[in-house]
């Protein structure tokens, strides 16, 4: 297995800076993009849908292009397109952000042939850990643990009932080419297991065109823990946790650095797993690392990698003062790091809430709509990371994600008594938002002392209904 | 003088909660202590003068009374109406912020008198600090270095003529009582003393009701440097220094922490003077020791203490992580500030610009008028403390600060990169603002050095016209 996990890191490419970058994305994502690039004296062509014509990207960009129309898969996810405008613009790299087609090792690898640098890591790494059998199977070859279950994908539901007599119900069964929950069922019972894999293989297949399934023991109860990777090929550093609990359906709601369920020595151990596991598997980018963390026994297992940068980066870039875009865009320009771990020091508290157009009251259906006026908090230890202006249509095609709101506080009760008075400040006037919703969850004492788990806000949510 | 000075600081008071405050000023620090207010859970009142009835910090206060006509005389300044104000709306605490009554110690006594807790240091330190005068002798007590003068101020223009001619010309006359370049005058040469002396003084007597004048060696080509103390009256810290060198006729435009021109050795030096006079007076509070540094010799020289909250506060909170507002509130609760001077580290490098409605074209005169559209800038490391919103009219009775833009970077390179682009971003349409004065500042070579003193922007300004 070593050699095509490439126990060599991608070969670091010769530094050259960037004259011009290619956003590939929408929404607050590529303004976030934008901003990395301006800070860092590059300049950037910003690619819209016809959707996205008056958007703030578009509006901040130097070069704006339209690339299709409304539909994605016309437009965001038109590899073909995306490339031949970054020819045709002079963009020497493209950044992909995150969802579309940021984990396309296809879209990787186009870019690759056609000389424009993808801002991300190689094709060939994206593909390996992109397919979630794989790569568990490269965090048991770097001695990170997973938690029992298949080794590989399996064939057949025989198989699985099989694999889930020796783990012992309840077990999980999961996607390998999966994300954002789709492909995935708890099978409390035997009785159960075949309609489920049968209903998990067909959604995989709509879902990502690979009907593949693997099974892992189902774990209640557990915290939702992620490390922040950077690496430059040679140096790989981790930037601590992210712990990403407050989930319903799988989707992330709110996020904190550090995390109130780590020890120091527990923090060290999955940091120095997650450095391991890129070392292994030879990655250069930014990078995440997945893993849920059982509180009861203090144990962690690998989940998944996300090789690209996340939602949620940015309540590490408050506790660490790294800014992980623009790290991650220079590393791409094939510059070294020049940090080293010890200079890593976490300071306070972060929390990001996301702020959808989905109105909680109705089971979180999604609400466009124009926004007559937005208003953003401000003052001390406050960050707005959002694509809104006073007039912006949202557009009903894409996610629903209007802005992240970002808090930093010197410990974990200043950072939420901070973001329970800027979300209080937050004007978004003409939708509805999940404002209400953090708010009330915020003054929720099992989320005051730190004690949820991922089914958490679900129980919740049944509860108060 | 130590038994007037006060060798014991202010007696503590016992630590209670405040339930209210009652927030005596306007526009963005207003907007700023209710965030602080906010994030300790006290409750606000806010007053305001007829001319600000439809503004950010009324509509984010808990209650608002409206204490008079738009001219400050007859409200943000009419000291018996806010004690009123504060006693009819159960405030148990006033915070004068910075300007308008903050540094009068009648209405500290006043306060005092009427068991409504003054946020800020005892009238009587206010009163001696506040004369420019005493202070200095306070310094000279303490063993700060003060620029080679007059003790004390001087009782005619022969006495201030026989003083020049010691110090050697060119000298500064400055008000006892001054501030903010009023009754400040520079003399070159023994023919113009008289003159100047006659028109300081009246100029003094005019802008503060005390015509009292001190002389100083005039240093020129010096840098702006002050001190951020914090004292609960038993520890008194310092918080590092902010250099405030680009100014316009005295008045601050852009300051930045940590000083480019100051080393470790110095900037200790700096601190531990600053928190030795703080100590010989008994201060009690957030408050601000400035100086002026001759980059040449690198020596420095107490110029005068500054007993509030200053403007420019946020460049500190971003670098130590300290919320100076939340410590100075908590302070005057009677509270111990429970931070040790090794606990105090600076990390980074911050940087405020001061957004005014003003035409840098048109010498920078006052652009009230409506802003139509504001938009803030964000991502990561940016700030925005201010009172904008969509549709603001600006008074044109009180001062044209709009909006303080802070950013953080790891670098002062960074922090300046992420101004611009932070600049670039921001949108106040509808007026005239500093931003262009702002963004072509920050592309000075000198500048980007960090090689400017106290009368560069002015020097620039004359050779740009």
């Amino acid at each position: 297995m070593n050699s095509r996990a490439g126990s060599a890191a991608d070969a670091a490419v010769d530094a050259k800076r960037f004259k011009r970058v290619l956003v590939a994305n929408r929404g607050e994502i590529a303004v976030r993009i934008i901003r990395a690039c301006r800070d860092l004296g590059i300049e950037t062509v910003q690619v819209y849908s016809d959707a996205d014509r008056d958007s703030l990207p578009v509006r901040l960009a130097d070069r704006a292009v339209c690339i299709g129309p409304a539909r994605s898969g016309e437009s965001y996810l038109n590899a073909r397109f995306i490339v031949s405008a970054a020819l045709v613009h002079g963009a020497d790299a493209i950044h992909p952000g995150y969802g579309f087609l940021s984990e396309n090792a296809g879209f990787a690898a186009l870019c690759e042939q056609e000389g424009v640098t993808f801002i991300g890591p190689s094709a060939r790494v994206i593909s390996l850990m992109g397919d979630k059998a794989m790569a568990r199977r490269m965090a048991d070859e770097a001695g990170v643990p997973t938690t029992p279950g298949s080794r590989g994908t399996v064939a057949s539901a025989a198989e699985a009932r099989a694999i889930a007599v020796e783990l012992g119900y309840p077990v999980l069964l999961k996607a390998a080419a999966g994300g954002g929950g789709r492909g995935m069922r708890v099978v409390r019972e035997p009785a159960e297991l075949d309609l489920q894999f049968g209903d998990a293989a067909r959604e995989a297949k709509a879902a990502f065109g690979d009907g593949s399934i693997y099974v892992e023991k189902f774990l209640s109860r557990v915290r939702h823990i992620e490390i922040q990777i950077l690496s430059d090929g040679e140096t790989v550093l981790h930037l601590g946790e992210r712990d990403c609990s407050a989930q319903r359906r799988n989707q992330k709601l709110l996020e904190e650095s550090p995390s109130p369920a780590l020890g120091e020595a527990l923090r060290a151990e999955i940091g120095a797993a997650a450095v391991r596991l890129c070392r292994h598997v030879g990655y250069r980018s930014a990078g995440t690392i997945e893993c849920i963390l059982d509180p009861e026994t203090q144990r962690f297992y690998f989940m998944e990698m996300n090789t690209r940068v996340q939602v949620e980066h940015p309540v590490t870039e408050c506790v660490t003062g790294i800014d992980i875009v623009k790290e991650q865009i220079r590393v791409a320009q094939g510059e070294a790091l020049g940090i080293a771990q010890r200079d890593i020091e976490v300071r306070g508290h972060a929390i990001e809430c996301r702020i959808n157009a989905e109105d909680p009251a109705r089971n979180f259906a999604p609400c466009p709509g124009t926004v007559h006026g937005f208003h953003a908090p401000g003052g001390p230890g406050v960050r707005v990371d959002s694509h809104l202006f006073s007039g912006y249509r949202i557009p009903p095609y894409y996610d629903s994600l209007l802005a992240k709101l970002i808090v930093w506080g010197r410990s974990r009760d200043e950072a939420i008594a901070r973001m329970r008075r800027a979300l209080g400040e937050m004007r978004v006037e003409g939708v509805t938002t999940t404002i209400p919703f953090h708010l009330s969850l915020l003054d929720d004492p099992h989320f005051v002392r730190g004690e949820i788990h991922t089914r958490f806000v679900e129980e919740r949510l049944l509860e108060t209904r």
